[in-house]
């Protein structure tokens, strides 16, 4: 197969064509159905006809660029919505990358009948729910849930959006997995790992797995000045000991990688002379080992039991999602590090990826590759969000030929 | 002087009358200024001219009863407005008191010239602002704070509320103290202490010192999931660590009466999947002794400067309110006293009061007690909040006992 050829100056004058629909300061503000983020995806269609794909929106926004011509075809995107008020890259980056690769083959005349399709998902920043394109895109999205979902920033309703979307009257498209060797996305990291260690590619291995917990706790209000240490039932400082606690306990029991985080915690009445009869704390921890995370649970349910045990306050562990985590295909990873080796050798490393992504969601259906590449300062959700230019470029071209090599092993294996 | 004999049966029922009055649940609902609390204050006036007091409401519905025939006289009452569905006794209490009292002392011929006024305060449960009836009354509320007060549950203008009680063209009156000996209040003790020891009566020595405080910690909002445990700059497990090695110290610093709450916790921007860049948390501290309350503020701020040292966030401690405590007059205590050691031998205590009262308003221009009878559980500002008919009997006639002693003395002295 010839060398596939990306074009560092059209990749970037893309991506920064992107950025300008919903530009906010240096970032973007792109939230999924907004008047922004629809022109930016009919730009996206249009940009991949130009491209040579036959490219359509379906109803739930989401965009599949396709080369009618490949025999032997990756799925190659990312998403096109932005968090609020939030960074330029998060999933613009590899929507960018699919569309230049599926171009750089068009280009090279789809050779040996290998192309890439690009695809871009709705929706990954859970707007209205979590993954609602790429789940609605491998059939794990049911119209009853899109019935209820609203907007959780504006509690406009999904059915809403999407009319007023002018995606009302779509069908919404399932892909065929017997179409792909697979699905590749490549995506800033949103941490520092790769910057920290000097690193320009992070080849993912798998996908976190997160348990998130409430952990409710529940005593009795009384007056804050007339009730006596001895006999008060103080939720709030029963969620303080049990927090500190598992915090201490946590740090013995994480991996090198372990991450766990007490979001949000709230006591009731919340006034500061009421003792707090309720207090709730939201907890999650992510990790790639699911042994981990099974050790981690074991030791959350153990403390309540003990704190339950101990009194005074009452204490319900409430467990929220628990989401396995996802491996990528060792045969994906394989390939992108030849590629990274090739095109950046000592420069790159395996790593989980600790945020979800669109490719956990196509994994369940045909084997997934990720890539990521550094952020600066490991800043994102934020307009402070950014990227090396040559750490774009070099992203692209390494994922360029990484396809380019799974679709010639599977070529020659067929 | 003749023994002056209150009417049990007359108190209950005019105890009763009074929780008519947004009777709500067990309890009642009296906000100030409400219809209910206003309806509640006209049958008040009304009642003390029944009694043959000179009786009359003034601009913030502060109302006291005069016994215009008495020479030396004791002012004794408490406060009528209730806070939000809450309790029949608190203030209301003390005010039914203050009533018979001095209407036994008119039925008595105010003997010896000696007599009693019956004082009704205003908004000790700071629906507009603390103690704002009783610091009317002593001088100690300007026009500016009314003209910005707002109520905290509804948001109405205290202007806007005393036009809509008819208040607004009433004068404020001053209370002046060259016309008292003293101010008494009974109150029900909201808390557990004289139930948990089998007794009837508490003698108030003070009233608590209150320390208040918000700290703040500042940290960097990141990824939940990409952001290393090592380089997280976590707000809330900030906040976390410090409320328990709080709570660690002020266990060992407390006196037996200390009290200490943490009311409040907030972490921002509280979501589940990002660390918090800030968080605050409220906490207050009582005591009767200000050497407590001064080493518990030392501790406090000994650990804030340790916890911003250590990093990795930043700490601020905010002081909100800093009362000290307020001394009752030992003569006043002297006078309850004797009378509980006739009427109720070895049931009685002296004791703080975790709580505030208008008697330590009213302490700031004249001598001041407290007599307290037992909540029953302990249980206040809750519509369970009750106490014993014979208990609140048994307290009025010490509190009567008690006025006739200190106004029989000081006529002896003059």
């Amino acid at each position: 197969m010839p060398a596939i050829i990306i074009k560092p100056d059209r990749l970037l004058a893309d991506l920064h064509r992107l950025r300008t629909f919903g530009a906010y300061k240096t970032g973007v503000h792109r939230p999924t159905y907004s008047p922004e983020d629809m022109a930016a995806r009919r730009w996206l269609v249009a940009r991949m006809q130009e491209a040579g794909l036959s490219s359509r929106m379906d109803g739930i926004g989401n965009i599949v660029g396709e080369n009618t011509a490949a025999r032997r075809r990756l799925l190659v995107g990312s998403h096109s919505d932005s968090q609020n008020h939030a960074g330029w890259l998060d999933g613009a980056m590899g929507v960018i990358y699919g569309l230049e690769i599926a171009r750089a083959f068009v280009e090279s005349g789809t050779p040996g009948g290998a192309g890439v399709d690009a695809a871009v998902f709705a929706d990954e920043e859970a707007h209205f729910a979590s993954f609602l394109g790429s789940r609605s895109a491998i059939g794990a999205l049911d119209e009853d849930e899109i019935d209820i979902a609203r907007n959780l920033t504006t509690g406009e309703t999904l059915r809403e959006a999407l009319a007023d979307a002018g995606l009302a009257d779509l069908d919404r498209r399932a892909i065929d997995p017997s179409q792909y060797l697979g699905y590749l996305e490549a995506h800033i990291e949103q941490g520092d790992d790769l910057e920290a260690r000097g690193l320009k590619l992070g080849v993912v291995t798998c996908i976190v797995g997160i348990h998130q917990y409430r952990v409710r706790f529940s005593g009795a209000s009384n007056h804050a000045g007339t009730t006596r240490m001895a006999i008060r039932r103080d939720a709030g400082a029963a969620l303080v000991s049990f927090a500190h606690a598992i915090n201490e306990r946590f740090r013995q029991l994480a991996a090198e990688r372990t991450v766990w985080t007490v979001g949000n915690i709230r006591l009731d009445p919340g006034q500061v002379s009421i003792i707090p009869n309720h207090a709730e704390m939201l907890l999650q921890v992510r990790d790639a080992d699911p042994a981990v995370l099974a050790r981690m649970r074991a030791a959350l349910e153990h403390l309540v039991a003990l704190t339950r045990q101990a009194g005074p306050c009452g204490v319900e562990l409430e467990i929220l999602a628990q989401s396995e985590p996802h491996e990528m295909s060792c045969h994906f990873q394989d390939a992108l590090g030849n590629a990274a080796s090739r095109m950046a050798p000592g420069r790159w490393q395996r790593m989980p990826s600790g945020a979800g992504h669109d490719a956990q969601i196509l994994a369940r259906i045909m084997p997934a590759g990720m890539l990521f590449v550094p952020s600066i300062g490991g800043v994102s959700h934020h307009v402070d969000e950014d990227t090396r230019e040559d750490d774009i470029v070099l992203g692209c071209e390494v994922l360029a030929a990484a396809c380019s090599q799974i679709l010639e092993t599977k070529g020659e294996q067929t």
